[in-house]
């Protein structure tokens, strides 16, 4: 099968590797009949996430159809139509059982990791039974790849953790997709004010369509001026985190309220400043978070129910063919206007959807 | 009256100043019985609190009998004994409404700060209809004036925000009177264990008399190791900071499991490190808090049903006319053994209490 | 001036009556410019509510202009424009401080009930500073008169109590005013699914138009059985009460699936059967909640930041000189079409707004 | 192997049985060395609990040791010494995803219910990675024949339900084995008073002994007078139901204070009355709850840490060739003064425990 290749720090390719095939009875092998690239799929091209070793296959987003279950899996059989989880989660141990799928035990975020991932005609998934979802009839599938990773993402790390509630001024730092997922699902719980912060115009632009109330592009404004302008000095109730570095973390330290929350999306690379000598005070809450992909059930009943369109989010369309020439475009993100790009596998005929 | 009264950094006296009058309709004017030492009364003579003006009467925690009440007064009257608490809270702000009253637009922690305070025969209480609470017969005096300040501190900042639950295992970092406080208070929720970390064994030896499971002197140990012996690797549910420097927080963040709680409640001078490239993933909270006492009436339950030993903080008594010696005392807390030193206005003679 | 007296079962008058004064120092007298009619007046009239005496002038909600404060109301000053609440809240008892105004020791609903109401040219309000809301310059006084009582009792009693999140697929029972300030509200909180149940196909057609996603005919339809259809047999996540009778009650109870929550808004005047012998395995919650508006200010945010279309509710516009027919039409909604009606005092000029 | 079976209304005996075997990948067989007798197996001899057929052998707690298991068990090996959850959960379905494993898709309560039980030599436990607990080296087995079922029913649907705090006042009414397992575990959260409420003198004592602060016997005092009298008129914060009438169901909806819980534990046979004539206004919340056994994990720690002494719950010791007169005992209580009888399996010999 085709498959999408890291061998080493700016070295990947699209080239032929075998089927994969049940290992555990706890498996399932999904054809991909959509996939998608991830911002962390980036940095491991990069050579910046040293759990990927050379050869591995990349990718851990999707949809599929089931081509083969172990023996103990009960809840999917051959020819399900099923929407992957990036977090592998057995059901089975600590974390899982308290809803920390992100620390499982036996799993985590291992797709496209430290097992083949999801940018290939195939992939195996352990734990099938807690790892997928049913896609049902008439459901559609590009919005669905969004709850894979970047709606789940923004929304539990970002608003979940934020304890976003009706009424209140959010602040969402990084207007990138993760950003945008927050800013979409930040909307479930009718904030009064989301203030989107940014560099890119084009991006800000794109927020304002989506529900931004405020924009403060941080090339020709102060962002902490501004935002203490909107707010009157008050500052935000929620600041969410979603680009990763430490300007943007310490800004958002800068701009809450007292009694606020600061949602950290963002993966970073360095350490931060934290400016306890003015924060030990201030009734903050600070918190981190990889995504558990425990909110998937909910998020999948808000796309169901055009509450939430998931499809905002995409804006290119490639072949699995021409996968990096959707790497191209994605990694120059700013240039080509782009958020999320969806890979198809052709190889796949699936009924059309409304 | 007599008062201890700040001059400039490292003086301070007790001397004469008129007694306070009722100078707003909702004011009290309580006679002090008892009242202590904190440890932001030391900051205070250091200099180190810039809100503090020569001439200030310090001190924010005691207890008296009401001597006189303005017209708006309705829970209070002249003769009510009464415990102060150290922050004011006017209770019709949007913050007071929330129930953070450290942050009221009226009050927040202004006795022995922006107005004259506790350390005194006499002081004047804004909002004495929300920042006091009635003694009820019977009730042990010397353990009430724990319930000004301390024992909220420790338990909001340290308990609440740190999510103690059953069964958890928490680190308390400084085994001062506020870490013994969170330690005393944590025991409300019935932690499996509770390690005490801390460099002076006088301390550690008091933790272990007051419920914690085990110790780790910072002298003789490596803290981070012994935590993570003791936990099999996985970290603490619950770190609780007490102290206010930058090597006990980042110790915290260090020893906190995945999913877990930094309840910090030191006071901080200096910023710190926060090491999100690697925190990035791990699911913990941080939380800032000034003290509320939004839950003192609960503590109160708690002391007066004897499900909580406050006087335990208790190891010096002074008289006013001794408060100097009293701040020796406190200001030598290892040397001394120290705790919380209680300072009686022996001007005063109540009914012996049980 | 001129008020809406009550005098006995079935005998009401819009009569001269003295103009209030204040009484007590934390009182403000307020000029009313809108007010409107609560389903409780009607009890009221009907002589079911004992506490109301002969002579009381009625009415709990409304805005207006501040006349006079008394000496220790600090929050207003003669001349501000504000929202009455409901329910009086001294801010100082136990239950204020819990935030469970409608059983504050000093006030709760005690307006147009044991002390004298807003169906009138001028109201006395206790504990002014804690029992009213400024109006900001441009707002919409109208949408406001909804903030009174309507919107937060659906808000509450049924929203917040029944834990509405997203994706959930809730049942509102009764589409009253009560009933549609639920649907209005739940809407914070983007449930997939909005069932609305009721005999009147007028009100099924306006929740239809303000957000319901199915609507029951009890006349044409076996409730139970229609929501089983709906949910595949599983039952709502959350039934909201809000008519008040044993029938109503007990579908809420039949039609919640398991780990739901049954909300009561409704006032009751006769028990109701609860079957444990079946839910005692159910995993259910119920709840029952006189309003404490405590949401007012979370309420005010979302009908300023116009996420919150609080007129909507608004159906029909009188002179107060017109109460009566205005209370004719309250009283026969079904025929008249009607939800809330406005009263307006026209001795009162106020600048056009928006 | 010997098992008690079940064969009609009165009608039981322990009589020989196939050893079960492996069904499905997912079971284990658990040879058993301690077992325990529930009150509702006492309704299934009656005849009471009609999913349970003539041939069933009954038993839902136990501890013992692991005889075999399928292929697809990752968690547990032959050998393995384990505690048996009263509650079967798949780990797969929605409701097991929440922590709702009562109502598992799968599972629920099936044992000694729709399949064989624990009261046998060996017993066969499905979904066996996510219904059994390892038993660590040297933990004693009898106290953790408690966490099968009586104490995490307490807990959860008594104590969790009801959301008790430090400093509350509590009434617990029914002092048998559940009741008294609620009593024991609210200690947890440090009520200040806990009333128990019985007709029995001698579970009153055991209460006293066990943590209670008051006790009323309903022979010889009007239990809502007493309540009333102990809480100053106000009622009690939580009311927690363990006897499962409606005369006790009842009594805690009169003594429930404004914004009050009551949490029903009992296994109701009829259906109450509910008063919401006066209820409606008083912001009270009624939970049910048929056990989850989520609390395991958290009963186990404060079990090994010695926070919660299990065994107290035990008063009797059979081998299982004498479980009729076990049984007898048990059907007898009040007048044997029995709380749980351990049954033991005297065909196995474990090394001797601490």
């Amino acid at each position: 099968m085709k498959a999408l290749v890291y061998h080493s720090s700016q070295h990947k390719a699209l080239e032929e590797k075998p089927k994969p095939v049940i290992i555990d009875a706890t498996d399932a092998v999904v054809k991909i009949t959509k996939t998608t690239i991830c911002g962390s799929d980036l940095h491991i091209l990069k050579g910046d996430v040293t759990t990927v070793t050379a050869g591995r296959i990349i990718g851990h987003e999707g949809v599929g159809i089931i081509e083969e279950v172990g023996t103990s899996v009960n809840n999917f059989k051959k020819g399900d139509h099923v929407l992957i989880s990036c977090i592998t989660s057995c059901g089975k141990c600590d974390n899982c059982k308290k809803g920390m799928y992100s620390h499982c035990d036996n799993g985590g975020w291992i797709l496209g990791n430290t097992i083949d991932g999801c940018q290939a005609e195939y992939v195996r998934i352990p734990y099938a039974d807690t790892s997928l979802y049913p896609i049902p009839e008439g459901a559609d599938e590009e919005a669905l790849v969004m709850l894979s990773d970047i709606l789940p993402t923004g929304f539990e790390c970002g608003v979940l953790n934020g304890q976003v509630k009706p009424g209140d001024t959010i602040a969402i730092v990084g207007a990138g997709p993760v950003g945008l997922a927050a800013l979409l699902t930040a909307q479930f719980y009718t904030p009064a004010n989301i203030i989107m912060i940014d560099q890119d115009e084009n991006r800000l632009n794109i927020a304002k369509i989506f529900g931004a109330t405020h924009t403060i592009n941080t090339h020709t404004e102060n962002a902490k001026e501004s935002v203490m302008k909107i707010t009157k000095d008050k500052g935000v109730d929620v600041a969410i985190e979603a680009v990763g570095v430490p300007p943007t973390f310490e800004l958002c330290t800068e701009i809450v309220c007292a009694g606020g929350h600061v949602a950290n999306i963002g993966v970073h690379g360095k350490s931060v400043t934290l400016h306890l000598e003015t924060l030990w005070s201030q009734n903050i809450t600070i918190t981190t978070r990889l995504v558990d992909t425990v909110s998937t059930p909910m998020l999948f009943k808000t796309v169901q129910s055009k509450k939430l369109d998931a499809k905002k989010l995409i804006t290119h369309h490639f072949k699995l063919d021409q996968i990096i020439e959707a790497y191209n475009t994605f990694e120059n993100a700013a240039k080509e206007k782009a958020l999320k790009v969806i890979i198809t596998n052709d190889a796949i005929t699936l009924p059309s959807k409304s």
